[in-house]
Formats: C-alpha cells, structure tokens, sequence
C-alpha cells in the first residue's frame, strides 16, 4: 500500500475543490420479503444519474470480514489506515466531546458507578445518572490536584465522562480500571510496562480522592477508568494532501474525527439541509469537503429498513444542489455498512460512487450494491478513495520517472 | 493487511458452525474446444444453488502471479499469511508422514542416491527404488548415535525420506548437501552463519556415519539432504480465531498442515463420501471444519479434463448432505488453481463461494471462474476467507471504537 509520505511527495496543491459525501452505515442487506437492499429499493434518480456519469464500486473499510467502528471507519475514508493508526477509546471519548486533546495528553474513558459498603460495585452505570448530575459531579472533580499534571473531568452523557492528564511524559500503558462486571471493587489502575509506574501512581492519585468527593453522591458515588490512550500521531490532510479540508458534521464524534485529521470544523446546524447550505456558504473557502449524513446509519442501528430508505431518498434529494455547485469530483461512500435486518454495524463492502470530468465511466445506470460490486473502481480498500479523489481533481504528479 | 493479533482481539467463542470445502486445484481454464472451464463444464446443480443463495469471488492464494505449493495455499486460508509463515521443505515433509515434530526440531528432507567409487553420484534418486526397500534403510540409519541429538530418520516414498534431528539449540541456517545434478560428490553440509557450525558438523557426523552402513547397499549407497528448517512460530486457529478446529483429510500432507495450525484430525476413511460422512458424524464436537477433497488437483495434475469434470460433479453431489447439516457458514473454495491444460499447480485466482444468512448475495446463479470475477467478494487475497467467514459466523465484535 502507498504510504502517506509517498501520496504527500505526489500531492499538488491547486484551485480543483472535492465533495465527499459519507452516508453513515451506507451499506445494507436485502429486506428478507422483496430481495432489495435499502440503497436498492430507495428511489435515488440524482445519485443514479451520477452513477452514470460517474464510476462507481466498493470499498472495504479495515479488511474484508472486519466490521469497524466509527472511528477506524471514517480513518480510512480521509486515506489514513485504520489498522496502523489505531484511536484509543479514552481520546475518542474527549475527542467526541470536542475536547482539544493535546500531544502528550493522556485520555481515558470514564464511568461513575455504584459500590456498596464494602466498596463492591453494585451498579456499573450509577443507574444511568441523567447527564445534569454528571456535570455537577465532574465539576467538582476538576478541582482534584495533581502533583505533575493538570486535571480535566469532562461529562459526556448519562454515566460517562473523559479524563484528560496534561503533563510531561505520561504513559498510557495503564490497565483499566474498569472489571467490566458487578460484585467486585474496581481495582487499582497497573501499570502494564515498568515505565508507567509514575503515571498509574498519579491516577490512582486521582482515583483515591475522587473515592473521598464522590463518597455521599449516590448513587454516583465512585467511578471507574478504560481506554488510557494518547493522541496518536498522525499527520494533518494539509500535510499529506496540501489541502485546505473543511467538516460538516452534526455529532460531536464525527468533528472530533475530522479535527484529528486537520480539517476545520464549519458550525451548521442539525439538519441534513442545513448541512448542505453550509456547503454552499463555505464553498469557496476550501477545496475539500468532508459532509457527514447520520440518520441512514440511526435507521439501520434501529432495524428500521423503511426509514432507512427514506433518509438515502433525502439524501438523493439534495445532490442536485450539490451538483449545482460544481465541485471537481464528488465522492459518495460510507463509513461502513449498517443493515437494518443486522441492527448494527457490519463487515460487508461499502458503496462507493465517484464523479468528475476525467473519471472512467463504466456503464452502470443505478447506485446499487450489486452494481456497485461490478463497478469499475472495483473492491478497494477504503483507503484508496483519498488518493482516488485527488487524481480526479488532478491533484496528484506522476510518481516516478 | 490485518495481522493475526489484530484478528485474535476481536475475536469471539460463540455456538456457531463453518464448514470449509477445499477443493484442492479447484481452478481451472477454457478447454481448446468449448472455450468452457472444468467448474464451468461441470453439472453442479447444488453448488450453483449455493452461489445465488450467497455470495461468490476469486481469491490470490499468495499473491497476484504466484503459482502457490500446497503448504502455502492453505496456510492462506487458514488465515497465515503465506508469505509470512513459511515451511521449510524440511518440515513440510516430516509433517506431510504426521511426524510430531516439535519445537526446536531440526528437519530435512532427504534423498537416498548412488555414488561411483570416486563418491560422484550416478543417480540421484537410487533407482527410485521401491519404498519398502527404503523403510528398511530408514530403520538401519535410526540407531545413528549423535552427541547432542536424537535422530529421527522415516521413510516418505520412493527414495525420498525425513530426517529429523531433536536437540538443544540446533540451527537451520545450514545449505543443502544435495548438488541437484549428476557427476559431483554431494558437498559437506555448510553452516550458512556461524552459529550454525556445531549444527554442521552433528549433521556431517550423521552423513559420514551413514555413508559407512549405505556402503553396501547398492544402489542406495549414499544420501543428499536439503531445506533444513524448524517448525515455524505459529499460533493456532484456537489462539488466534478462539475455535475449536478439525480436519477431514485422507492424505498425510493435509492432515499435518492442517495439525500445524491446531486441528484435531478426524479418522476418516479414504473417499470423499467417508469424509462427508466423517463430517456428519463430527459435526456437534467442533465449530470449523477443513474438509479437504484431493481428486480434482490430482485430474488437473494428470491433464485428464474430463475427470476433473466428474470429481467437481461428485463434490456436488455431497452439496446437499452439507447443507442438511445446517451450519452458520459454508466456504467452499480451493488451495490454487490446477488446469488440466497446464498439468499443474498455477497461478490463476480461485472460485470462492460463501454462504450465511448474513451474506450479501450477489445474483450470480453458477459457480465458475467467470462468474466468479463478478462475484459480491471481489478478488480478494485468499487469508481475507477466514475473516469473511468468521464475520459471517458473527464470531468477530467491531474492530476500533
């Protein structure tokens, strides 16, 4: 596979601007009664019209067989390799919350639970503490002093919260400190490699006076810690790409992803529609646009086949906006598939559908998986899309003599 | 590429069964007449059936080109990276006689030859002499005493046999003694880097001693050795895919490959209705089943088309007791392709065909090469099987959060 640094040495910065569309869980399975996946049986004219016009295939998003979550998901649709630059879950957790995780900064995700007298947990989410208390609770534990490094307790939603350590050289080797189950205490956070032994010392630091303020807040009253994770070091779409990218995204998690990868995050506001006229606001401040669809993904979490057609047919009804603008290629994908009959993520391929002036047309009238799986861009792995994209905008010099 | 570890973290224990069905040289090409392949000259009624019922590919056992031995054809769809794990000619044939060879087991494969008086040899292959004639100088070259080894030495057929030497820190790194032509004396075992030297001269010491007893048994007066190896690093199928494995195979070769990997190898008996019926039996003890049928390599290998045609047909035939069975997945699939028109093992992408209810089906209605091409899988590498079929057997959680 090309590495980042040898797309960055091909990698041409010019006027050419990008659209990609990512359709959250786009991938379906047949509807057990008609045959139909969700993408087959919605009534697309405009993106069938690109289809046309364009190429279309598939695209794995980690490996064939793999079902990946959102993060590794998204990963490899901007061009980095989801199986070499792996998020933990504690900077997904701040970075979901928009939080400006640092280089160096150490991550964890947090849940407030429940123990008994005798310090045995009782109730591994607090009984889902509505988000309010949450933030009373985390409150008063960014007042806890550390010795070294700098506190911040971050609610999230219903139990769950982020903690962030700033300070120099903290480890994330640690072991959670979460059993995962009832009837036992939370243990001590270990070190899991002798030069993390400082650092599991400072959080269990954290831990024990947590223990002390939490004490009389049933039935939050003690918290548990997974997922210490660091920033990993990945290099910004500017660098690689020598683009200017921008997000449009409604959840949190998704503009916490794209600013990991450099782009900025343009404010829009909590529909489809408005996602779209801030396309068009924005379009002539960037030349690539990553614009993220959530509800066919929703739809299909919930086993909602019906809705999740409905959402692709929305979907469809916008692109003549966005054909209307112009842009050199637009690309439609997604960040995984979503069957409404599997109610969750799954492994199978992805749709991919790209358009612009110098693609290879290959003759399919309609944006469908089967199609798709006979397309010409072929079964790719999701990382190919990137450097698909920035040929098309010929955005990319020869590589080699 | 996914790594195994990467696998063994999302992978799970669960109640449901996979069935893989090589078929060994399951490709083919067009016959000079009728333009049609083996697979597509066949009359596979339940086969086809099973292909609209799923979905259908191609997979490149190594890799694009490579014309693959048995040993990496099916370490690939077992999941190992052929290119990766690599067995030495060595042990393939220790292994290939059910050998326990053990960690640390130095193997060789050897060639009993005849030298003139001058110690050149005349015929590197003794006559072929018969095999019987073989295991009894196997048996007189057992009691060979080395300080520092045990010594292993079994007949395989014809004039070829397994030496295995058992001892403290031997090492492979050592050249061939067999010249591979006629006229010269068959060189000293070189040490291939210095650590190696002791190994050298214990094996040396076997060939001087062995020299002396072959003396007088013309025309098996001497020996050649060659592909030194150990038994590569390899986790099993348990570690890495946390299954409980078993192979239904009647030659030796399938049987210690598939025990390389961590099978339990079933008694079976020596037609594929013995193993099919193998298979029933088994079928509540394990969750994965390597069914192996040898005939259709074994017709290709011959040239004989019309027999290829007929093994593929009889394979059909067992289709539906397969299906009786009802298990989660079925992967019917081969180790390489083997053409009667080439006469051997090649290079050629292999039909793979998938069935779950979970599967994308992809319209296809007949198993074969060019269908296959088109198929929902794509053209895939063939260690992409296992993670399909175990994501088809929901036995792998979301990869990433």
């Amino acid at each position: 596979m090309i590495t980042l640094e040898q797309v960055q040495e091909i990698s041409l910065s010019t006027p050419s601007r990008m659209v990609m569309l990512v359709i959250d869980g786009l991938g379906g399975l047949p509807h057990p009664q008609t045959g139909k996946t969700e993408l087959e049986t919605a009534h697309t004219p405009h993106l069938d019209q690109l289809a046309w016009k364009g190429t279309i295939g598939l695209t794995d998003p980690v490996f064939s067989g793999i079902t990946p979550g959102s993060a590794p998901g998204h990963l490899g649709l901007f061009g980095y390799d989801p199986l070499r630059f792996v998020i933990g879950r504690g900077v997904l957790e701040a970075v979901g919350i928009n939080f400006p995780v640092g280089p160096g900064d150490l991550c964890a995700r947090g849940n407030f639970c429940t123990v008994d007298k005798k310090g045995l947990i009782v109730d591994r989410r607090a009984g889902r503490l509505p988000t309010s208390d949450n933030a009373r609770l985390c409150q008063l534990l960014s007042e806890i002093k550390l010795a070294g490094a700098q506190v911040f307790v971050e609610p999230v939603k219903d139990h769950r919260f982020a903690l962030v350590l700033r300070g120099k050289a903290l480890s994330d080797k640690l072991a959670d400190s979460d059993p995962q189950r009832e009837g036992v205490a939370p243990p001590a956070v270990n070190p899991l490699s002798p030069e993390a032994a400082k650092t599991a010392a400072l959080v269990n630091s954290f831990v024990d006076q947590a223990r002390s303020i939490l004490a009389n807040h049933q039935p939050a009253n003690m918290l548990t810690l997974r997922g210490f994770s660091h920033l990993p070091q990945i290099p910004s779409m500017q660098q690689v790409y020598k683009l200017k990218p921008a997000a449009i995204a409604v959840y949190p998690m998704y503009r916490g992803l794209a600013s990991l990868v450099g782009m900025t995050i343009l404010p829009t506001g909590g529909t489809m529609e408005r996602e779209f006229s801030t396309l068009k606001r924005y379009f002539k401040k960037y030349d690539f646009f990553f614009i993220h669809i959530k509800g066919a993904d929703s739809a299909g979490e919930d086993g909602d086949f019906d809705r999740k057609v409905k959402v692709l047919e929305a979907v469809d009804a916008q692109v003549p906006q966005l054909i209307a603008l112009q842009p050199d290629v637009i690309v439609v994908c997604g960040d995984h598939s979503t069957p409404a009959t599997l109610k969750s993520h799954s492994w199978h391929p992805v749709p991919l559908l790209l358009y612009s002036r110098y693609c290879r047309p290959d003759g399919m009238n309609k944006f469908s998986e089967t199609n798709c799986a006979r397309g010409g861009l072929g079964h790719i792995p999701a990382t190919a899309v990137m450097p698909l994209a920035m040929a098309n905008a010929l955005k990319l010099v020869k590589f080699g003599a």
